[in-house]
């Protein structure tokens, strides 16, 4: 092992993962050395970097520098200070490599979520055991620097709440669908072939991705070992177009929406479909673009938003991490030590919000009433109700539209599954939650 | 002057003024010491204060600290490593207590733009000759931590352009304007009246309070000397509830929109009335809010919103400061160091914007063409003209209304002097940019 270099040493990168965001990287630090030495303080340079095929074209001149092909032999090279891991992947070669430079006391910067979120508290113990900095600044909304915003800026703050839009990918989806009047699966289509899938989709339209980002922040907020099986997933497969434009009338727009919050009962997150005010900043998200809602004591509402994935944005990042450990900043990786962070209390969804309701009822007398009825037995009042009529269609079946005053998960719950009992219904029916944002 | 404090001992705090940001600070401190101390990984603690009067209620205990009626005296007590200050003004008092304190080393955290803009280069030389943190989170944009994502979070860009609304009584009362359909001397009256307003309203409506804060962000953006002086300023007082209207038609909102960006001129440096997106993320900012668009060349566009002001904002803005300062971190004052910092060469706002223009013409054959020959002449190309119907008003006066292509303000400049040459002007035109967002 090196040893520990001064405060006017250059810093020596190691990048494992030479994709998209691996050479934005590489790029940046060749173009604008002068500049990042300013701003850090000493000279950053790359000196070692990692991937399989040494002899594929990248874009940029990687001649410079020593190549592995093993990441962990990268994590362990005497002329690496901080090992850059932009491979991906939560076990495996990400995992050693990372565990292997830890392990020496050198300083991490990860854009991998599913690390973090699979073993976050591992890795967190075993940097702070070895005085290693663990930075993942771009494993969180892209670019938009939201780990720094809750670490570090708002951290006079107890935080309330926080919420995000943090899969391009999804909320393209919707928006897509919304404006073009086109069902989800036309748009998954067109969104794979654009290249905006995941090679497992589920990854994105499941929620998984956007769900190990929540449980990374809702660590850090509340101070709480990260529980990523704890997050209540629900993906955007079920969203249909009729539920989307329904919404659009009501002055709503549908967003895969991630909640984290403490609440009495113990960690609320969940990522699922939420209707939000159309004219509110999380509703009037389009595309591709992410946005994260901060919420403490102190300070009130932050909201952020900006490009959540792509070279630039990602890279840029990564940066902020690797000038701020040139700097010398040391922080816990969580914001408080991992010794400190609690393990929580998993609480199923249970803060009362308004829900979006819509079923398809049989053409039978009653049918309404009785969907009313078990609505009001499981103590949930009605805001608005209301029949859509269907002129393109002639076999009878009436959709009835919900929206309902507060009430919590379970009763809603209770009462769908009474719906079910009523044999009036023609289908399963859709429930929303309406997020207060 | 106390020997250099170790990183484990508590950080003491003495804080200069106890209105209610100072008071929110000390309440946040007494209320949260356990997550402050696990967060900064050593206790925060207050030791000293100072106010004019010792005798008033401010809604806190303030018994343990010691009191010091001169700021001066607070600064440069042994027992005091961060000196707070959050009295405002940017000559005497506050001044005198800053340079005290940096000049035996203290780490100084403020909230007065009003200091940095004026005296900003001076401040950085003298906190890093003596290696102190000057810190002025709460300075600009309240609560949101946009200086921590300028020279931090985004240490990995060139930055392109910072756009803000940063003053929120200037946004308050256009939004009001609009909303109720009132002018501006009403809605001005109200704000006066509800406390919103500066001692001196100029300050707040004149656009310089707002000017402070681009001054400051621009010169962390660009690497350049902070120039206040060489803020293009313009304030609110010259929009009309009739452009407000007009524009709403067209889709656009009007904002006291600061921008800043480098071209091949210079810095140019605008606090001015502008058109924007209704659309947009600033086009649908209300009331007293906040936001701050940073543009960076591998992160895009960065948007962040949130109160600009208040107890609890600014609160939170000066304890992210102090938590920094105690978890060790030191950065160069504007992102590089003081030294370094160039003068920038100011540059008159040349880079070409579309234009609204509003004039009132004498009811004469040809006057509408002698209006539109300015223009042409001036190489200005029109994208839209159309001339107001005033069915309430019988002096045979007409409105016209046009929206120009890309033009450069000095050609835009041009015209309207040419207007005033026709003599068929009935009042002053009105001009304003449209800064695309």
């Amino acid at each position: 092992m090196s040893p520990m270099p001064s405060q006017s040493d250059p810093l020596r990168l190691g990048i494992a993962g030479l994709g998209t965001v691996g050479i934005g990287v590489v790029k940046i630090i060749q173009r604008e050395a002068a500049l990042l030495a300013a701003r850090a303080g000493r000279d950053v340079v790359v000196t070692a970097v990692s991937a399989r095929d040494a002899g594929k074209k990248r874009g940029a001149d990687l001649s410079a520098y020593a190549w592995e092909l093993d990441p962990v032999a990268l994590a362990k090279r005497d002329d690496v200070d901080v090992f850059i891991e932009v491979m991906g992947g939560h076990e495996g070669a990400a995992k050693d490599a990372t565990e292997a430079a830890l392990a020496l006391g050198k300083h991490v910067v990860t854009a991998n979520k599913a690390l973090l979120a699979h073993h976050g508290q591992a890795l967190a113990e075993l940097a702070e055991k070895n005085g290693a900095a663990l930075r993942f600044e771009a494993a969180v909304a892209g670019g938009i620097p939201v780990i720094k915003t809750l670490t570090e800026g708002l951290a006079g703050n107890r935080i309330q709440r926080v919420m995000g839009v943090m899969n391009g990918t999804c909320n393209y989806i919707l928006t897509r669908m919304q404006s073009a009047g086109l069902p989800y699966e036309t748009v998954f289509e067109e969104a794979r072939q654009l290249g905006y899938l995941e090679a497992d989709p589920n990854l994105d339209v499941g929620g998984i991705d956007a769900g190990h980002k929540l449980s990374i922040l809702a660590s850090i907020a509340f101070g709480t070992r990260v529980s990523f099986d704890a997050v209540e997933l629900e993906g955007i497969g079920n969203v249909s177009i009729d539920d989307i434009n329904l919404a659009d009338d009501m002055g709503y727009h549908i967003k895969l929406l991630g909640v984290a919050q403490m609440t009495g009962r113990g960690l609320e997150q969940r990522m699922t479909p939420c209707l939000v005010p159309a004219e509110s900043p999380l509703g009037q998200l389009q595309g591709g673009t992410n946005m994260v809602v901060l919420e403490g004591d102190a300070v009130g509402q932050i909201v952020m938003r900006g490009a959540g994935a792509g070279e630039g944005p990602t890279a840029s990042a990564v940066l902020g991490d690797v000038i701020d450990i040139a700097r010398g900043f040391r922080l816990p990786v969580f914001g408080i030590p991992a010794s400190q962070l609690v393990q929580p209390v998993a609480a199923l969804s249970a803060t009362p919000a308004r829900y979006y309701l819509r079923a398809k009822l049989q053409d039978k007398p009653g049918a309404l009433a009785k969907v009313a009825t078990c609505l009001g037995e499981a103590g949930i009042s009605i805001d608005q109700m209301r029949q859509i009529n269907q002129p393109d269609t002639d076999d009878g079946d009436a959709i009835v539209l919900i929206v309902t005053h507060k009430a919590a998960p379970a009763d809603i719950q209770h009462a769908l599954a009474q719906f079910a009992a009523t044999g009036v219904l023609v289908e399963t029916p859709a429930a929303i939650r309406i997020e207060e944002v």
